[in-house]
């Protein structure tokens, strides 16, 4: 082998290296929750719907929807959910801005979850397909299947706004 | 004119006049601001970077950013902020959820701002041209264009990040 096809080998090896590290990296495996739903893709580039506070648990959310959910929450067309609609909600831990005392930021990720709307899919929960995936890691959260129906428990106050928290925020 | 020549004619001006409505609306007049700042084009579409509460104003926050700006933001390219990255805080005044008392959600919009990086253009205000609209009225705020050394001032303590206060918030 000369200098110069040796040269192309190691390069060409460690093309390969870069490149099936960068597939393994963008197919990163994230699993589906207990009730079988899959992660929504590309959740992070959603519009934004809402934001909140809890002070009962110290976290910071950003509420995004997919087009469908940010459609209908523009036309007030949620009284049902259409069908389709997704919400995520992103949340994290509060912190105070180390430069402006008064101010609550963002500090590590708690969860990501999401509520799916299928009627169809979902009866046994109201349509709605709740699935959480937590931390950094994206590990799915419940033991079980059933780990819905303790979503669907905390959102029983909102039940007469088809069980969602979230109020659009006012935009122009 | 015969009848259905008249119906159609009618109709005609009908329709003429729902099309001409609906380009006043969508061409609705924003002033710019006082610096000679046009409002950004399709910045609620703009994907999230942070959100943030306030308690010395009792405001929520949701800091988006424009593609070149979450880019930036991503890959912690912040110091300084590369020129065309605009960040824009959307703020609400903050209210007790009706169904969550630990929980605060937005209530009525108070402004949008923008921080637009171009250090050309912004020498005197350190490369960033501030702008902020006010209500639903979406009002340019200032009363001449110095009010960007009164946006500066308060961002003073930031100027280690190239005046940013807003930090990335953590996703997957």
């Amino acid at each position: 082998m000369s200098k110069s096809s040796l040269v192309k080998s190691i390069l060409s090896v460690l093309t390969l290296g870069l490149m099936a590290g960068t597939v393994l990296s963008a197919e990163k495996m994230i699993a589906p929750t207990p009730n079988g739903i899959e992660i929504p893709k590309n959740y992070k580039n959603w519009q934004m719907i809402a934001v909140s506070h809890r002070t009962d648990n110290q976290t910071l959310r950003a509420i995004l929807g997919n087009p469908l959910a940010v459609k209908a929450a523009k036309q007030g067309n949620t009284k049902p959910w259409p069908d389709g609609a997704i919400l995520a909600k992103i949340v994290w831990k509060d912190s105070d801005h180390p430069l402006w005392q008064a101010a609550t930021v963002p500090d590590a990720l708690v969860h990501a979850e999401f509520m799916i709307k299928d009627s169809k899919k979902f009866p046994a929960t109201e349509g709605w397909g709740f699935a959480r995936w937590s931390g950094m890691e994206q590990k799915p959260y419940g033991k079980d299947a059933s780990f819905a129906y303790e979503c669907l428990s905390c959102h029983q106050p909102a039940k007469a706004n088809d069980y969602v928290f979230t109020k659009s925020a006012q935009l122009p």
